[in-house]
């Protein structure tokens, strides 16, 4: 009996009640599953993801929300060969579902270790400094960003059924919003084991995430302006949802990543025995044949030197002979099948149009030989590059993507020409250009970067561990302007604030450090008999305050200092030349001597929770401290974060150092690592 | 004879050759100006703005752009009576004219200065810290925002004709990008006299900004992705226009700021006696009554407790008493006319809408007393206070804007039913709240802060300063979500970026620095004979590299600088203490010892170009320092930046503190000024 994949909705299966549709094998064409979502309730599970998970999700802090996504993903490592048996089905080698598999997971990881870096153990994260407003403090401003209220719905292309789930779900999730997700139904089966497993795993409150394979119905008439629409795909149903009047009428958040004709260009410093010839030729047939073309960020026009272009192309056609076409499953396959053969008469299509101005160099867009097929059956074809001699005059290169193992060769004049050329895509995803020259590079970032959403470099320096042309990174975004949808996603945290709201904070400091659990300037700072250092990590409150007796900096302190470090600089040591800096009134003491006195002023020596200073920023000296001056700290708790659950975290101190004036001679915010009760 | 509105376009004046229209008096309905746009070439002004203002613009580095709109600010403030004088005919007061003409100018001071403070002195601008991304640090990634190739095109809104300009057009041109400037018809006579004075400045380069005074024809037909659409305006033209097939289909950047229904909540510990309570009723009769309420921030919804209801009310009605309605120009008039007869009459329509489930307890939509006005003659109309006792069934109410002197007061009965309630206009441009309770802040924010671009908190800490519910200001974001059109403005350099793209720069960091202009871990640190303190800011070349001999730290050394400084913290001290510490092997030295050990090292003592160090980021203390352990320094230029032209700018140096074993004890940013050759 043919399997029939599921939707899972309020947290339970769903199978469709009539109108099945069936999910093919690339590779035999044989039924693999049938699908549909007749008779699901599409507006109950927006409003299921709303109530039960983002208040699920947002009862999570960040950290909470990010130690749980890196359980998913090793949940989805310990069962990944059941995925890799299931993505044959789809057409692909072992290679190309690693990058979906485990790339999949690796997104997972990276985006869940970045945030626990990068963002605070709280539910509101802070965007930028404070901003001051009013001239006497009580009055300022701060941004936060804050989760969304309600659903992502996670529109998936058909190429990558696992990695294309994940690499939206971790921000998602991250940023405490609930996700419905929708893949392709081609491939869907895959898409489904992992989100089987991702469940299985327990890890998820109620609510967190809902499975649609198949049609959405009426869903998208039932969001609101705190949903997010997520789409990868074709230009043309992009375009479709964009107008939708409900999304259009309110404001719903739309984030589109779509087809791109991405460049790929030779640098003009580079010689046919140049390495970057060599690795140049290698990327354009990886990227022609990996997942058999069938990637939104593959090399689809490829720019080299005029002079360089017969070799170029016989060098290209060269390692093309060698690329075996045929079933994943045989041993020496190096490109699989197309997803389906729907998508074979699309690839086949558009190559006809691109040959009206091109001419195809290699491969019959008709004929194949497939290792272990028999002839006629599966999705496969042979890899075809074209070759465009006047590429000023050709339109489809630069318009028309076939999306499979298809590249189009165009000669260029100079930096400018390139440039220009890689433009005239109206948008991209990524371009590569292989330079050894970081002039050049400039040129392309300040020329071509408006038009790309990402620019990689190749070289000899960079080649052994380069991720290559087509490798979107989850700590780097992943989109482009344009034809390729105007769209971001990923790229660490960056990815996680498209599921969050931002907005400008304004009141007294009292209040907005109240609101967003954090220390700001102007906010009480309460003292009290224990010093600081002997609270441990969860006692510290927030705003808590130590201010210290004062010091006088002596002449003969600043003179013993400067000897004993050897820091003799003049304004330290040189009357007149320190009087005639613009800086200084005279001598001054030094910065470091200033910042070794406050800790000697506010540092309690016995053992004890403050387990280590491991840094600093923002120092900023705003008066000189003249000889003579005394000097006192205030140590206020400006910020806390668990580090290590149940060992110890990390507390930000805003330090300030004030002379006898009542002026502030340095602040600065001092990190230490302080231990939990009972954990030492 | 009537005075007629030129368009300004490639660079000339251009007056419509048909079809004009005319532009009434708020005050009196006599004809001001009359305007067309007949016969303008839309597509050649694009391709003008592109190709001669893109290109101009995108050779000034940020300060410079920064600096010019310094100057239009200070070109305006000279002949601001000119533009109040025309102010009047719009029915605005002399302090409603104020904020759109001085508040204009303002938005300008204030996004120079902070883009000087926050951006580098280049082309492009780095967007966070490098990313690692190969293992030995021979790939890497890096964000970058660069300029938009094409045009900003800002269609404003009839309310403040002069601000509705500047705050989108100094984001834009710190961008880089230049604007076309399309006012609302209505007002248009103020707009065209400050776009006058900004062009006789004479600091604009050529094709940095143009005028279209009318309607925008075939514009919108000519858009590329690398255009911006940035809309203040009704959702009706709104959805209308993000809908344009162009603007779909090329991606078009779309900001839209639209109608909103702002709410102001009084808080739940408030009371009469209370000094909220009191803060609140002006502030709702302040934003009721100022530009008569046609404000996209006033106050549409006001919540109060239950039990204040009535005391609020007579509160509010007593203030709305004194407001004398009538001729801008007569003393004593605290508010003027609507911008027209069509929004009298529009706003007549909402009022007779909200009446139909709220009831009106002060004012009358069709009488109003106008000082120094005929009867019936201009857009007056008095203020309207409804009251609504259910609002959770009241639709209208939170669905329908009338953009005049309305406002609508509504009980709660706790603080998650006033967030509801606020949250039910389904997205607003800001809210504000009267508490002084920092957690019913926190509560707020969230709770509401989803669903608002901004959130106000007042109380009696933050009243003197507070600037109000009702006032975008230059350093904040402006903009909401859903409703409110989901755009952003302003926000300082946030607001820049809008004009700019976001792309994922990867290659060696010899390559990126180059690209970008900043020294990244990794790439070529040249040395040279020269100690780089010798040599004058602009000699300094990016990865120029001190390398200094090494000093062993002795525990002799961290004896005596505990002594010295007095911090005798155990883990310098106290050999097992220190041991049992989970991050120390034993005694270690102390940072600051270790930080004023490598100044030591590094410091050229006699005068020179190196003015000051003026502070210190990005610290950390990566491995700890043992007694007995040589240390070394390698001091990088990292970045630079002029401060005070022709005098010192500010140079960031990477610092990294290295063992006896290579590794790596300390990293930080050292932060100098640095005299220009010939300053001093």
């Amino acid at each position: 009996m043919t399997k029939i994949l599921k939707n899972y909705t309020r947290d339970s299966w769903f199978e469709a009640s009539a109108n099945l549709q069936d999910i093919l094998s690339a590779v035999d064409s044989s039924i693999v599953a049938q699908t549909g979502t007749e008779g699901l309730d599409f507006a109950g599970m927006l409003e299921h993801a709303r109530k039960i998970g983002g208040t699920n999700l947002r009862q999570m802090t960040f950290h909470e929300r990010a130690r749980m996504i890196k359980g998913l993903a090793l949940a989805i490592m310990e069962r990944k060969e059941e995925l890799y048996e299931i993505s044959a089905s789809t057409g692909a080698t072992r290679q190309d579902s690693w990058i979906d598999i485990e790339g999949g997971a690796g997104t997972l990881f990276v985006t869940s270790s970045k945030a626990r870096r990068e963002l605070p153990d709280a539910h509101i994260l802070p965007d930028g400094d404070y901003e001051p407003i009013g001239k006497s403090g009580t009055f300022i401003g701060q941004h936060v960003y804050t989760s969304l209220h309600g659903a992502a719905v996670h529109i998936n292309a058909f190429n990558f059924p696992v990695w294309g789930m994940l690499e939206k779900l971790g921000p998602t999730l991250v940023a405490g919003v609930p996700a419905i997700v929708k893949p392709a139904t081609q491939g869907a089966q895959l898409t489904e084991a992992c989100f089987r497993i991702m469940l299985e795993s327990g890890l998820l409150p109620e609510g967190a995430l809902q499975l649609i394979v198949g049609s959405v119905g009426d869903l998208l008439d039932h969001l609101t302006c705190q949903d997010v629409v997520s789409f990868t795909g074709s230009a043309a149903t992009a375009a479709k949802l964009k107008n939708h009047p409900v999304i259009s009428r309110e404001s719903v958040r739309f984030v589109a990543e779509q087809d791109s004709l991405n460049a790929s260009v030779l640098g003009p410093d580079a010689t046919k025995d140049s390495p970057e010839f060599d690795l140049f030729v290698k990327e354009v047939v990886r990227e022609m044949t990996t997942k058999a073309g069938q990637k939104c960020t593959a090399i689809r026009r490829t720019f080299v030197p005029a002079a360089l272009m017969d070799d170029v192309e016989e060098a290209i056609k060269a390692r093309l002979q060698k690329i075996v076409v045929g079933d994943p499953a045989q041993e020496g396959v190096r490109m699989g099948a197309l997803a389906s053969l729907k998508q074979l008469e699309d690839v086949r299509d558009k190559a006809r149009q691109i040959a009206s101005e091109a001419k195809l160099v290699f491969g019959d867009p008709n004929k194949v030989e497939a290792l272990g097929v028999e002839q006629g059956i599966g999705a496969f074809i042979s890899p075809l590059l074209f070759r465009a001699d006047n590429p000023w005059e050709a339109k489809v290169v630069h318009d028309v993507e076939a999306f499979g193992p298809v590249s189009t060769l165009m000669p260029y004049r100079d930096c400018a020409d390139a440039i220009a050329l890689a433009n005239r895509g109206q948008g991209s995803l990524v371009m590569s250009v292989f330079t050894h020259d970081p002039d050049i590079a400039r040129q392309f970032v300040e020329g071509a970067g408006p038009y790309h959403g990402r620019i990689v470099f190749i070289d000899r320096d960079s080649a052994g561990e380069s991720t290559g042309h087509g490798s979107p990174l989850p700590m780097l975004i992943h989109g482009g302007p344009g034809r390729a949808g105007g769209g971001e996603e990923m790229g660490g945290v960056r990815g996680v604030k498209h599921y969050m709201q931002r907005s400008a904070l304004q009141g007294s400091p009292r209040t907005l450090s109240g609101a967003i659990g954090k220390w700001l300037p102007g906010a009480p700072q309460p003292t009290g008999e224990m010093h600081p250092f002997r609270l441990n990590f969860e006692e510290l409150e927030i705003g808590y305050t130590l201010t210290t007796a004062s010091r006088t900096i002596t002449l003969e302190d600043i003179e013993h200092f400067a000897s004993f470090t050897g820091d003799e600089f003049y304004a330290h040591m040189d009357e007149e030349a320190a009087a005639a800096n613009p800086f200084f009134p005279g001598r001054v003491a030094h910065g470091y001597l200033i910042l070794s006195f406050a800790a000697g002023l506010f540092v309690d020596a016995a053992p004890g929770p403050v387990l280590a200073n491991y840094g600093l920023d923002n120092l900023r000296f705003l008066k000189p401290v003249t000889p003579g001056t005394p000097i006192s700290v205030a140590l206020t708790v400006k910020s806390k974060k668990i580090r290590n659950p149940g060992e110890y975290g990390e507390v930000v101190w805003a330090v300030t150092v004030t002379d006898d004036e009542g002026e502030v001679a340095a602040t600065y915010d001092l990190l230490t690592m302080n231990a939990v009760t009972d954990a030492i």
